[in-house]
């Protein structure tokens, strides 16, 4: 029996080389050994958008997250790709959960404090309530294992206990989910100083042209030390070294000493990572474009993978109510 | 067009004249003027049970307290009698509803403050979110009055901020519900000293046997500074002769002249309450034991309570999803 995996990411669009080298390949792999899940959480997004306008991209952001996710190797035949919202059972067993889950558990968890901090002007329920839903979405599957970052170690810990403060109080219904931590480099943005994202504008579309990808790529900070193309690099400092090794340049030693000689100047060695990056993706951009070019499939995909964990939520919440003592 | 009520209560199981006289009969001459949706709030139960022990009475409670409403003639072809988790919808919009009410409404609701007196090693995040529960059960159905005690109103007046702030931020789905103020007698226990309630156990069922409720009349406590049967009475401080007003007593000037004058006793004006109580209740008695004799009655009014309402909730949550941008 292969045991089942639950991950969520957020509908956040077109993803970038930072989602994939942190999450979406780590999500192609583990097909290999487990059941996956994989859900784009359009309620969690929910919790910072506010109003009309910030939720008109919410349908494309999804699905053009979904079309990165098919195109990279997410294959609907083995994994379930669905969106959250699809399978409203996940509503449910969050206001269930909502009524085992201890409120000091919820006002203690510091990415809550930070978020405070980042939205005050929209401090939500919902926000608070994060990590309840975080858990109903892990449970409502019964998945055993989730992937995680280092940074969310402590949002699983808070899932496995609202787990077994449910079960304690209601019987032993949901396993308590396993921890498998994923060491992701750390991939930052052209800027070289933030971590890769959309908002910071400092990102590469995996499904940027290759013209594109080139032009943002020559737009990168390299080492801040060398200004003049006779000065030596120091590589260990260098986002555009890091991108090399990421994406496993066959040349890394040889662009590393060369830059620490000045034999080799930024752009030389910013075309190069263009080269390499768009050579890695071009099966990658080629799939997207075809499946792109089939209007309704991206919508079958997500359709079908709701309506296979639609399934197992049904069974789950009828065993939850049963436990909970409703008919 | 009839406008639609809307009003819930927690399934405490047989009903005790208090609630008949604050609640019930309102809910019945509701019916006159109104479309109204009768809800046994199941899931507002759950904040403060905990555990399955907690829950096991349930069930029963579900079905004894819609026996008394039926008897007492709350009408199921007029009226919409229904258990809350039957129409998981709710718990939907519960959901939805959490992503748009800001935090610090809900933690400055002096309720709230008070359960947490009452249950410090209880308070879960769903005991914070109860208003948010209460207005997703209010607009679910688009009901656009809410018959209030006034101790309810402040909460009904969360409920329309809850609305307000959701048609600013999505669209105008929802009518902001109007409180209709109930003026009801404080009824008390047969203790003469708190509100009548089962927990205290100081309450006269309305399923009682007239014998029953001959008896525990029989220990309610009356004028306490009228010691012996020849002092004379202060009706205005005594409890029975509230019952007496109550339940409209065609005797009551003379009683309280008697009370006054010592012409009558505490014993045998006990006797008289007995009698008035149990003459004006036993049509719903009656009622009562043919309804509990038809043993799938009260199951098939329920059921059919949640199919008619169902409709309702699958279209405003239909509505709701799309002004928030999921599809």
């Amino acid at each position: 029996m292969r045991k089942r995996v639950f991950s969520g990411a957020r509908p956040t669009g077109r993803q970038h080389i930072g989602n994939y080298l942190g999450a979406i390949q780590n999500y192609v792999s583990l097909q290999d050994e487990y059941d996956c899940i994989y859900c784009i959480v359009d309620i969690h997004a929910l919790t910072t958008l506010q109003g009309r306008n910030d939720v008109s991209t919410l349908q494309d952001n999804i699905r053009e997250m979904a079309l990165d996710w098919l195109a990279a190797g997410i294959d609907p035949e083995r994994s379930a790709i669905f969106v959250q919202s699809h399978v409203p059972q996940v509503m449910e067993l969050h206001t269930l959960l909502s009524m085992t889950t201890p409120l000091n558990w919820l006002m203690r968890v510091p990415t809550f404090k930070e978020k405070i901090k980042m939205q005050p002007q929209n401090v939500n329920y919902g926000l608070l309530g994060y990590p309840v839903l975080m858990t109903a979405d892990i449970i409502l599957y019964k998945a055993e294992v989730v992937p995680v970052g280092e940074d969310q170690l402590a949002h699983l810990e808070l899932a496995r206990e609202i787990v077994r403060r449910f079960n304690f109080l209601y019987g032993n219904i949901f396993p308590e989910p396993q921890a498998k931590l994923t060491l992701v480099p750390l991939i930052l943005g052209l800027d070289g100083a933030q971590k890769m994202s959309k908002q910071l504008n400092n990102e590469i579309e995996l499904a940027a042209t290759p013209e594109e990808t080139t032009r943002r790529i020559m737009t990168a900070y390299t080492d801040p030390a060398r200004k003049y193309r006779s000065d030596p690099g120091h590589p260990e400092k260098c986002n555009v070294l890091s991108l090399h090794r990421a994406f496993h340049s066959a040349k890394l030693e040889e662009i590393e000493s060369e830059c620490r000689s000045a034999a080799i100047g930024c752009v030389e060695c910013k075309k190069l990572l263009a080269q390499e990056i768009n050579e890695a993706l071009a099966p990658l951009r080629d799939r997207r474009n075809e499946l792109a070019s089939r209007p309704r499939y991206v919508k079958e995909v997500l359709e079908d993978g709701a309506n296979r964990v639609r399934v197992i939520a049904r069974d789950t919440i009828r065993e939850t109510r049963e436990h909970m003592g409703l008919a």
